[in-house]
């Protein structure tokens, strides 16, 4: 069942909404159904950086997990849960060991970002989402919105997270 | 021999200048010398991401390679050489094992950024710098400036890359 809409698991009646609902630049979902209006929420890629990180096995990627102004000001003053309209953005790409660099250390150190994988995000609402933490998940590759049956995985994974309101990156200072 | 300021490498006869000469936040330094005027430049990590990376070996870190904005916008130009005014910021933190996204992923699969390790700059004065390629070199430890000895080896090790204006670091798109 491939579906070319963001479904938010958190809605109890998912209703399909076609039309180009975008949100404003940085700011939370408007509410409609899919998220973002099924498009990348404008200016993601410029947000500030939380962290980074790297993960093995089936996923190989090197990742950069960044916050809208929002999500940015919760993880510096430390508190939680984050507030309404916080949306973390989570940046990934192929982990590749880079030559070029190796060339100028002398030995195969360095591994890069190589090709875009996908992209996902967190979206902070407390009421809306309230039966998935007051989070709505949502991924795209290439761009895509990627289908309801994927986005169920996500609430699972990050449910054991509750003590620190289902996010597991830490900021890096 | 410590030193607390940075020597701007490329400076023929480096003046030690003791007061505090704050660059603007974001902007170039005002090319007093130590450049910065010997203090982590202000908003460095506001902004925008270029990439991310992972090097083995002796520096066994994670590390997000971040740049203002005459830096990012010649980045997503493609545009080389970068442009006067260009900072571009590597921050590198320790290569660190997950405890806590393994037992979410039920194997030892994920690696974080654990403490920060140092943060270190490239400045862009095509004249100012003309010697080390039109580029600056610094280093900061615990927000401390390295010594001169230490960012004598920068250049030396960009040098090879000319090519791309002497910076590794591809743009992660």
């Amino acid at each position: 069942m491939k579906k070319v809409s963001i479904f938010v698991i958190a809605a109890a009646m998912a209703v399909s909404v076609s039309g180009a609902l975008t949100p404003s630049a940085g700011g939370a979902d408007d509410g409609s159904y899919p998220i973002f209006g099924g498009k990348l929420p404008p200016g993601y890629r410029d947000w500030k950086l939380i962290s980074v990180a790297h993960e093995e096995g089936n996923l190989n990627d090197l990742r950069a997990v960044l916050g809208n102004d929002i999500a940015i000001k919760a993880y510096r003053a430390g508190k939680l849960p984050f507030p309404d309209g916080a949306i973390i953005a989570r940046v990934a790409w192929s982990y590749v060991s880079s030559e070029e660099n190796n060339k100028v250390f002398g030995r195969p150190q360095s591994f890069v970002a190589g090709p875009p994988t996908n992209v996902q995000f967190m979206v902070k609402d407390s009421k809306k989402y309230m039966s998935t933490g007051g989070w709505a998940f949502a991924q795209f590759n290439d761009g895509k919105p990627a289908d309801e049956a994927l986005l169920k995985t996500c609430f699972p994974c990050h449910e054991p997270d509750k003590a620190r309101d289902f996010v597991f990156t830490h900021y890096a200072p």
